[in-house]
């Protein structure tokens, strides 16, 4: 087992290879993670944590690398953290876009690590906040997080985010990418890429009249704007990142510039707290208990809400 | 409230509208589905599931239709349930494709629900059996469970079927999408649709060449074949459903046709229990105690593991 402070303090002189080690402690999600926060936590507190989100297909990792270019233009210091819901069925485009990461590789003030999420301890919620941390503790002034694919994960991702870029493309939900609920919820800045090809402006419209529509609450509201990028030609790429800059100016001189490390780390102390129970229940699904009580579940004997209930007794009684 | 013993009664009946509101009851996940669970318990257990899976542009949808003519043909009452992972950024094709499956909304032979999971108290691993079960009381001989988009949640109600179909297309994922971890240990059948476009041999070739190195425990095995395809045209949809009840056949004949009522059950139970546990929690996040941790861990000051203890050890206090 590796010196953690050791680690830690590496990690913060900016080594590369210190970072990296320290996420795919996160990821692995053993029983050092819990002492890795606790050398962590004095530490967090100061990266921009933006997540980029979009349908496969729309762009978002050209995207992010073009962002990652144009924030090391600015000075600041990045941090990537690409997340996989490792699904069997994500197909190629993952490893493929990937490639396009590769012309940050060598830059000292980039870090870029990707992510699987499947089997961790706390899911997504848990795992993605402490490698954050660890991105932030290595002096990142801003973390970008790309989620690929969709589902209920890449929701989860976001709501982690200080400032959540939506990214559409033209032609690929035919009108019905932005009124989908939910969108509109969770985009602080949207991005609508591939701004050169046919549909465009009809993509950009659709999103307008959505907003127009929609509401978000009420008080003073920030309303996301809508960026047009060629991120293949690196267009746009100023325009998204002093929209990005924007919503951070507008949630500071609303004093709200701490909810997003708030509701990240809401998720993550509630996230851990449901592992910990998770783990509880398993020690019992491990036993006989729970084979009994699903064969009598098959066969109709019993409800599965009764059954739960055993379970959950029998769990109490386990866990002391 | 309506009453659920009349409910029950009729969607036993055949009743369409009996079916649907009680899919819609658990897909709303109140407090009835309690009642409902111990109703329809003893009404369960015959009904053999069969999911069907793959990257989006696989042709789910056509094949899944497909599928539901065949086994009318063979006299069978046929269920199908279509699980929607509620993403925002699913896009287009799940609207434009349910269209496929209008040919059957008529046939009272057929049930077809789509069920949204966004939201539901155990998530998808409580709420698709309870609507399985449904569709099993009510009579249909198979349910087809068609899964959308991709990632966990796709993996979870995969995990719920007698019978697992994996769809694939030629030239979708580039020779990754058949040596991606997991998609060998989850199929039982493979199915290469478009197998009329460029492609298709090397789509079937890659498959067989990652079953040839892959492993899948001891003793005696079933090998998933691979069908070939096209579904649009209705072409060798007779022998994917000869595969699907070939695997059937092969489970019962070696002691092992309630594997999967058995696997689903348990999930079932897990899922409601940890759904418990989580309300237990959700009930103390509500309160300020929550918000006092999230702020401390916000600010360094705490780290996450640490305030999940004291969430947890809060919400055994107020649980009793």
């Amino acid at each position: 087992m590796p010196d953690l402070s050791d680690l830690v303090s590496r990690a913060r002189e900016g080594s590369p290879r210190a970072v990296a080690q320290l996420v795919s402690m996160v990821e692995d999600g053993g029983p050092a993670v819990r002492e890795l926060a606790a050398e962590l936590a004095p530490h967090a507190g100061h990266a921009l944590v933006v997540g980029l989100t979009g349908s496969p297909g729309v762009g978002k990792s050209t995207t992010t690398s073009a962002l990652v270019g144009e924030l090391r233009r600015s000075g600041r210091r990045v941090g990537v953290l690409a997340v996989d819901p490792s699904s069997p069925f994500t197909g190629g485009a993952l490893l493929g876009d990937r490639v396009r990461m590769a012309e940050h590789a060598t830059d000292p003030g980039v870090f870029i690590r990707s992510m699987a999420t499947r089997g961790h301890l706390g899911g997504l919620s848990a795992a993605a906040p402490q490698a954050l941390r660890v991105l932030d503790a290595a002096g990142c002034d801003v973390v970008l997080v790309e989620t690929v694919g969709v589902g209920q994960s890449e929701v989860e991702v976001v709501a982690l985010a200080d400032t959540t870029v939506v990214l559409l493309a033209p032609g690929m939900g035919d009108g019905i990418q932005a009124t989908k609920a939910g969108i509109l919820e969770i985009a602080d800045v949207f991005g609508v890429n591939k701004a050169d090809r046919e549909g465009a402006e009809a993509t950009v419209r659709e999103i307008e009249n959505a907003m127009a529509m929609g509401r978000r609450g009420t008080g003073p509201q920030w309303r996301a704007p809508v960026v047009r990028t060629v991120a293949s030609a690196g267009r746009g790429i100023d325009e998204l990142l002093a929209a990005i800059d924007a919503h951070r100016a507008w949630m500071d001189a609303h004093g709200r510039g701490d909810e997003g490390r708030r509701r990240r780390a809401r998720a993550e102390i509630e996230a851990i707290a449901l592992a910990d129970l998770r783990a509880q229940l398993r020690a019992v699904s491990g036993s006989a208990a729970l084979d009994t009580l699903a064969g009598e579940v098959a066969t109709g004997g019993l409800d599965p809400f009764v059954a739960a209930d055993r379970l959950r007794s029998a769990a109490e009684v386990d866990g002391g």
